[in-house]
């Protein structure tokens, strides 16, 4: 069976969502419509509502005040809040190890992990956003490397303190008036280069053991880190062989860290756009595109490729040439090759840029897009899909409406949810910790 | 009108509350019974609902095995969860300045006051628990005036991150695509000894303007950082004198901080045991302290004075001759003076610290009780009170459905919620922040 992942900014992927006639807009504000959504992916029936997070606002000239995600909730709390009004879906959120204390970090996902009954995720991101440095008292945000080897000690030591408790340690014992037995909780003890954390956690082992831990690196060091603690892996690929190919790069490097296949769920992204027609899809990507402003498109097509200052240029003239800087240069190889080998205007450059961001695009009927789907997870390229509705709540509302049904004709999905905890919706076995294993 | 809080442990304030046959037990994993308990005071039209907290378990022999409150939900994540399932009453956390970071936190908190409509607040403290230390990567619990000097930065951080926002700022306009006025939006730039942060914060600013800022400070620095910043204080005292005392000094010392009395609301904590008669008030209080083991009341003794090893003497014998220690001396010569004059034995000794800890306990009918609260509300000793139930549900039960009463016909106390932020229950002026008084 695939897994999903119901993959939600307040008001869309798409940068213009906010504009659609029937979008949400009140980002960050507006409880009651983050519950909607998250109330419609468990309807269906999505393993997971995934949240990504940064924690910087940039205002650079009047077109930031164009974007619609400027103003967010804050993941953990957001979560704790969808756990009160939801049963079944997991909820994972992103939190950065980069300027958190893992004992913070450990309580605060434990604690989600038991007000929602096991459905809490952590996904582990070092930041790619270096504004956040600023925020958190330091005047550069670490290198990659730095951040990797945090993030590596972090995420030993968060899991380390999920593993507290003994599942049987509680006792409640009124008539002896013993609550819980001594010998089964264990201090952590970690000294390590970057964090000193003796324990015990002071949350109880969660009913699906410990929470999820998600992680979606790219980079080598980001696969090895996949590798070695993650157990739902994110990624963004566009095509089938890339996708394989990182697939079973990942699955491969498994065996280094003693652990199997079984331990870990690949999900690329997926940007759907559904019509009952081919037609009708690409007249509802076409609007989405035609209400990015200009201004917005070239200040993304600036970040994405390293390059300021391209108002310079005539929007529906060719796209200029341009040196090599220090951008992410794999990204801005691809767009420059397309635009010369479409010979795209700079205007529809930055609509290429704008729209799927890296991700798997798939404009079509629910057939057309299942069949996608089907071909990646039956060809060792996905175990499921991380789902980016374009703009909310309607395309989320799409996918539930056309594509599940779809997925579940095909016998390719559930058509009810087998298990209460998120470790039950991924098949991710259940961690134990018993006495006869305790130290 | 008087103000109340509801001060909560997950199984309640008396050490052996678990143990009541009616208890609830499942302390920190079972949200369904904190739900219960955050909905009965909000059926009591309490102003706030208050979670206490530390953040390490100490593991020190047996009898530790005995507590009830070793593990707990983490204050933000279980209040952001009671948010989704209530719809007037605040929502206080406890977290310290000491380990934390002050975006983090300023984003969590401005998170939980959107999610919550306007009813969040913070209850900022430094820590007394030395062993929060080795779990946040530091050697030893920083001193006193440290802990306090970085308090006040932090909460200087937060109060101005809180502030990022114009609350005219967000336009929404589709048609021309602007979100949000970027001259509304206002980076804080703070450079101190303790921190750096540039903001602006990614949260808007709230329906209450910022969430309510609370402090329990004792000490001489306490009370001038409640004077400062504090606009709920927190107190324990025990006399109408001594509660006098407090209130004038907190009220004597705001003019030095440019504020006056409206902007501070003084709860002393009170710990209520109601029954319909005297005599069923003092049963239900005996019951309690029966469930004292013998080792809980010895541990939690020698933690109050100071004075380990108190095994050695006969708990039936008189309190012995203890030599003068570390601990905190005035509580330690207040319990050994009542030993000395009421001729206690070392176990009676053990019941009269375990009881109140410090805090006003009245034990009698709702007419007894709304006395005590009726005198010190009128005569400049508190602006309401910080209720804390000894056992959970049924304390908090019997005080709504007895004591709430009461105070309504005597008109101390609202029959229904007026407004539906924080700072309205507590009458607090809403800070606003227009484009008009912006940099």
């Amino acid at each position: 069976m695939m897994s999903l992942g119901a993959f939600v900014h307040e008001t869309g992927q798409h940068v213009a969502a906010w504009r659609h006639p029937d979008a949400y807009m009140e980002s960050g504000t507006n409880f009651r419509q983050m519950m909607r959504v998250a109330q419609t992916a468990e309807r269906g029936l999505f393993d997971l509502f995934f949240l990504a997070d940064s924690a910087a606002v940039t205002i650079n000239g009047e077109q930031s005040g164009r974007m619609g995600k400027t103003v967010k909730f804050e993941p953990i709390t957001v979560l704790s809040a969808l756990a009160a009004v939801t049963s079944h879906i997991g909820l994972v959120g992103t939190v950065s190890s980069t300027y958190h204390d893992p004992y913070i970090l450990a309580r605060q996902f434990g604690s989600l992990d038991q007000i929602s009954g096991g459905r809490a995720g952590w996904n582990l991101v070092t930041s790619n956003n270096e504004a956040e440095a600023l925020n958190h008292s330091l005047d550069r945000h670490p290198l990659h490397a730095d951040r990797y080897d945090r993030a590596i000690e972090f995420a030993a030591v968060v899991q380390g303190l999920w593993e507290s408790w003994d599942e049987d340690a509680f006792i409640r014992d009124k008539a002896s008036g013993v609550f819980f037995d001594i010998r089964k909780v264990h201090p952590l003890n970690h000294k390590g280069r970057h964090f000193s954390v003796k324990g015990p956690l002071n949350v109880a082992r969660s009913p699906q053991g410990r929470p999820v831990l998600v992680q979606a690196g790219a980079s080598d060091t980001g696969r090895d880190v996949a590798a070695r603690t993650a157990e739902v892996v994110f990624t963004a690929q566009t095509t089938l062989e890339q996708a394989q190919e990182f697939y079973g790069d990942v699955v491969g490097r498994l065996a280094n860290h003693g652990r199997s296949r079984d331990d870990v769920c690949i999900l690329p992204g997926i940007y759907p756009v559904v019509g009952r027609t081919q037609a009708e899809a690409e007249e509802k990507f076409a609007h989405l595109q035609s209400l990015i402003h200009p201004d917005v498109g070239l200040a993304i097509l600036s970040h994405t490729i390293g390059v300021p200052n391209l108002h310079q240029y005539d929007l529906d003239g060719p796209v200029p040439e341009m040196a090599v800087t220090n951008g992410p240069r794999s990204r801005q190889a691809l767009l420059l090759d397309a635009a010369r080998r479409d010979n795209l205007t700079l205007r529809q450059l930055c609509l290429l840029n704008a729209g799927p961001r890296g991700h798997l695009m798939t404009v079509g009927t629910p057939e057309q897009i299942v069949d996608v789907m089907e071909h990646w997870f039956r060809n060792g390229a996905a175990d499921g899909f991380n789902v980016m509705p374009a703009w909310l709540p309607g395309s989320l509302d799409d996918f539930v409406d056309m594509v599940v049904p779809e997925l579940q004709r095909r016998r390719l999905y559930r058509t009810e949810y087998a298990g209460t905890t998120l470790r039950d919706h991924l098949g991710l076995a259940r961690p134990h910790r018993l006495a006869a294993a305790a130290d």
